[in-house]
């Protein structure tokens, strides 16, 4: 799973989970990168790369050994980008509300204003990964997971939760929050900060006016 | 794209849409449903589909002309699925929030009772598709969507929904419907009638306690 040291690299690269950026291995992780993005992972081949890279494919194997070592690399390096954006920043807030609204402000917002390529290459290719890579990723994910439903729990605990089960609590809003990147487009019609704000209220309070709930549950 | 007639039907199969389910190209499109299912659509070849049918490549191409038109095929019949089982059954309720609530059953129990392959391709192979295939597939994706955004329009002019942006809830509610397939287990833990109706209170009145509100907003 580790690269070979990079002759063209100030440092050794021997982490492909962070790979630095402007070593030769790192920028092969970000063409890698673009090209499962535009094409798929499993549309995409070694030829792909080293094309998007202007090297051989003999090249590109000097510093990475298989096209799932990439595909690993890449899903750690957006893992470390959503726990460094969204997660290490919420989770010691304390209040459980403010620290709800806090992940849900953050996660769109990396989402729609930083749209990282390696995140949207965990969201497209949840069943690409394979064996102990796959275990890895998830693993991670989970934590968030965790840590959303724990949040749920503290809110149902002071009452301030109304009668739902935290589970679906938690995969109702990681749905919502995920689907964004099917559909938000950067087109100024709905601006980042709107759409996160929407996100936080729609999801803490509903659709339906509490003032003509009477008028819904009679209709 | 459409298939050749098939000897072993009784009737010709010009339909790969509808592929008659007892016919050799109708047996083909099940066949590939659960190998793109199981693997992928990009990971899978016409070899793969060929070992799962005990056929011959060449077997394959006497029915089918290529794996796009397979895609296009499975996608076509999963669309059929959802329209007849969820917008066909729901869209001439006359209430917008009966027909919102009917839709949201209607659509979370299509995905936990039945499962059907060909949706789960949809949903797992957004960019697997192209050119005009994609087009036709995501026209037909657009009339729920309009659907969905027309049902909230309505809701808002009887002023029964808060202020919240038919779009932002249009794709909140297909996000939180959509990732179903990402999580939820057939485990007995949470029965598809549950879910379903837990989906239903939490998007209509969302996850705050109302008379908790206060206490919230002051927090």
């Amino acid at each position: 799973m580790h690269a070979l040291p990079d002759p063209d690299a100030s440092q050794p690269d021997d982490t492909p989970a962070h790979p630095q950026r402007d070593s030769r291995a790192g920028q092969i992780y970000e063409a890698a990168a673009r090209v499962f993005c535009e094409r798929g992972f499993g549309q995409s081949s070694m030829n792909d790369v080293a094309t998007a890279m202007h090297m051989t494919k003999a090249g590109i194997y000097h510093h990475i050994s298989s096209k799932d070592e990439l595909l690993f690399g890449i899903m750690s390096y957006g893992m470390d980008l959503f726990e460094e954006r969204v997660v290490d920043r919420v989770e010691d807030i304390r209040d459980p509300m403010e620290r709800l609204r806090a992940a849900i402000r953050a996660h769109v917002l990396l989402y729609t204003r930083d749209r990282p390529k390696e995140i949207t290459v965990i969201l497209n290719e949840p069943q690409s990964l394979r064996g102990d890579y796959r275990a890895q990723i998830n693993r991670r994910k989970r934590r968030y997971v965790r840590f959303l439903n724990q949040t749920f729990r503290e809110l149902k605990a002071e009452g301030r939760m109304r009668d739902i089960d935290p589970r679906v609590a938690t995969f109702s809003l990681l749905g919502m929050i995920n689907w964004i990147y099917q559909w938000y487009a950067q087109d100024g019609r709905l601006r980042d900060t709107e759409l996160a704000e929407a996100y936080i209220d729609l999801f803490l309070n509903g659709v339906v006016r509490q003032d003509a709930a009477a008028k819904v549950s009679s209709s």
